[in-house]
């Protein structure tokens, strides 16, 4: 029986190979797409949620919008990483689907209370806005939802700063919230998303597949590529987001260790610093992991099979 | 023609005043009853709303339940100062009102958004987790209502901290996010309210009104006077939240400042102080003001009006 | 029996005038005057110390330079306030009195173990670098020193952030280290100092007198009351620090008050607020008052005094 | 030529051994042991200094007490390490050598003045409250030092809390001034000490030896390896301080890598977090390091032959 899952994403380039994923593998049933505030602003990256849905022909699940702004800090977004529409590179096709009328809020809160308890999983790839509102908003979804697998953080790896990443530090406070709760919750941080790298060899098996999505892949990598090596001096782009969609599909394709987890809110340095507690194994009722090795050939591996899936639509 | 107001509260003996206050007088237009998580958890001051509905002949008016818990913080109730119930003192009548299905959140927003731009005034007396979530989910409702005129904080003044009163430390951040929103903002304080003294005499005209409302009232200041003077040793009672609904009421009952002001979300003794900026005259675009002088008489003739108009329902 | 005083200062026009304040005074007996980085660089600051002494016709006193940075912060200075040089507007003389050779660290901690137990006040009128070292040092001196008079912080006042004053924000954590320290400590904070206005008809006194020194204050004053203006947006300057010698020489120039003190190291609104617990009487071990009303009239009666005495020098 | 050293420890079973191991070392000439406030009192870490300097047969060094406590923050002991004397195990000897009579600090900075510029490394294993006061105390010694080589913090490991070890977190404010002087420093922190454990063949080559000092370390290890099973569930303890003191007899015992330094000062979780920023190579002015990697052999080799030179004195 494939998973359950709402995906709460900002695309975003890795966002929208994350969608394209779990819509090509078939142990991913997606309820819902929720967009929210951080690699661009709302409008641009709902935008580019839709426009995904769009090469991907993907139909038939509830596309909403969320937050426009995180909950304490002001706005920031990653135009050096995604430029200015968010998914620079390709060319984007216009959107063919309605946005659903709900908040995104609402839309994650209605579909995990619709479903029975212990089948939702979230797989959250932006910042947590969204994610810390449904559950202030309804607290009864936190025992309801099987399990939260987000791209976030990371134990010893920073992006944004020497230790925090981007979609943590961007809403800190909705992070904490988030890792705070009592739902099972694995970080697929930077610690493990930076050994996820579009090797060249990587994009010549996605441009081998020929179809109109895997074109918008290798163009999106592109693009990402060059961000990448300019921004962060990385050789190959990390391919982060997907991790978290690849997790969910296949568990083995990384190893997860138990932890302790929780944010700062208020370091000068470790603003956003997601803090894993490794000096001893983690006490029983412990229920965040943190994700520490990936099986590379696997993971590219579920990505291809996807796009080989998706076709051409 | 009278001003519509939405109270936000966690009754909570000043709250009940504050509920009964502005039922009771003809300036005031109560559009919504909003619960959120303070004096006591949500059940409780849910219920108490209820029952002071109840207590005044309150109807037709829509009550909602919102936050069960502050967005970042644990839960932090006040039962030294109202009790186990948040309401202790009198015998509470059983509630008939039903509450309104929707959560506070999207009663507040629907109601904002179903009157005209410029009408709707926000009044919490609570902390201010409901308002902060209505504010990110619904961002239009910002530039929508007429302004807020908030019970809370205190620019000279704390309870909770040295420097913080109970409403803002119990949920600093959602207090950061609507001070720093761009609507116009009063500040009722500790400032103020430590002037609205219920002194002996005070009681007394109360007492003199003979109704059930007033007896009530009676019995809530005699249980509020008695916690005020062994917690924070008052020997009369400071009857905060009415304070705020006497504002939109007759803004002449108390004097109020202009000056930027801010919410302190990090400091080791300083955590939820409302910041307020007095060392240059209010830049133009300043939006926020705080209460600084109280008219003593005419804040009591409001309340002992209002009771006198209420009746006995 | 005149009050034996360390003056560790950052002359600054309010330092100058102090130091004439005390040099002046037959109620002062001036063990040392220490020198540390403020209101200008350390070296500038000395220099002024010294050029202060030669208008002074000040001698047989040791002077001696300390910190020329703040504890863990970088340095920041006051150029706005006091000039370039620190001491702008009169021409300076060239210091004849040559620098103790000590550090003024070991100036301060030999000088109070040399003393009686009880005899020695510190009378600190800039940031708290040196005390907090010789506190950190000498750990003896805490209790052998009789009182700590400082100018610095402000309970409701603020100056170079709505809620800090410049001595205690340009080194917060050696205010801390001093505050929290168990020797009676007197805060002469803005609260008060922002009373101790030079204006005009004071001026006209002070220039009345006729001498050197005098002219010289005056020149200071007319300065200092241009700084101020255009700085902070005073009408009269504000003469801080001459208020903490005035403290020393006359109680009852200022009333005081007991009250818990704190000093805030982390708020990102409130670093370096100097926290005033009233919201109870003070505890009977509490050791740290503030003050809070200054008799004006006899304040400056002190300085004119003090003008008179000094005569020609 | 050896290199010349200032030992600022706080013993302490491994500042014991590193004490012997800089007294066994022809490769060190010991200038100065300096004690201050850490895993006991000062005045027990002083004793225990000069016992061990007597179970050494160290003469000839002066040996001065520092800082009795951190500079901000209360004392905070480890007697769960070191029990209740700071050196719990062997039976320790009546001291003989008696201590220099200056501070600490004193003479610390007299030392670095006195020998020729970059001559003078120093190698603190406590807290750094001493090498921080000298610092501020006098600033020219930081051009002057040759290097800081310290054990403390860890780039990627924690003791005292999940982000911070023992002898930043009870002073982070000493330890963020010496971090961001400019002297070059290496900071040896839990990432290589905690590859230092004293497995049972090391405690056996030790035993071997066969004099009253390696007793006396058999001793020592025996008493922190129950200890550290213990508080921390090592099954061989990790013998910090050495580490530091080895890297300066031979740099190859270790690895290091450049990188930017700083202490966190505020955070919740993270207070006394040594943050390294590994997202690019270190800019070319940066003069601070990390250790990475022990040669566990041949760190080994060095406290046996230092114990052999000693041999029963």
């Amino acid at each position: 029986m494939p998973s359950k899952i709402i995906l709460d994403c900002d695309p975003g380039h890795d966002d929208a190979i994350a969608l394209l994923l779990a819509h090509g593998s078939p142990e991913i049933e997606l309820l819902a797409v929720t967009t929210v505030v951080g690699n661009q602003t709302l409008e641009k990256v709902t935008r580019n949620a839709l426009s995904v849905a769009k090469v991907a022909g993907l139909t038939g699940v509830p596309f909403a919008a969320g937050c426009a702004r995180p909950l304490v800090r002001p706005i920031e977004v990653a135009p050096d990483i995604h430029g200015d529409s968010g998914l620079d590179g390709p060319v984007l096709p216009e959107p063919e689907l309605a946005l659903d009328e709900r908040h995104a809020v609402d839309l994650i809160i209605e579909t995990v209370m619709a479903h029975e308890p212990g089948t939702v999983t979230l797989v959250p790839t932006g910042g947590l806005t969204n994610i810390a509102l449904a559950a202030r908003k309804e607290p009864r979804i936190v025992s309801r939802v099987k399990e939260v697998v987000l791209m976030g953080g990371g134990y010893h790896e920073g992006n944004w700063s020497a230790t925090s990443e981007f979609n943590i530090i961007i809403d800190p406070e909705a992070a904490h919230i988030v890792f705070n709760e009592s739902w099972p919750l694995t970080m697929v941080g930077l610690d493990l998303t930076h050994q996820a790298l579009a090797t060249p060899d990587v994009v010549e098996r996605i441009r081998a597949i020929g179809t109109a999505p895997s074109r918008f892949v290798v163009e999106l990598l592109e693009f990402f590529g060059q961000s990448y090596e300019e921004a962060q001096g990385f050789t190959s782009p990390p391919v982060h987001d997907p991790c978290a969609v690849a997790r969910v599909i296949d568990p083995s394709v990384m190893t997860v260790r138990r932890a302790p987890l929780d944010v700062e809110l208020s370091g000068t340095l470790t603003l956003g610093m997601t803090v894993a507690d490794f000096r001893r194994p983690a006490p029983e009722d412990c229920t965040t992991s943190v994700a520490v090795e990936l099986d590379h050939e696997r993971f590219w591996s579920l990505i291809v099979d996807a796009l080989e899936r998706i076709g051409e639509p």
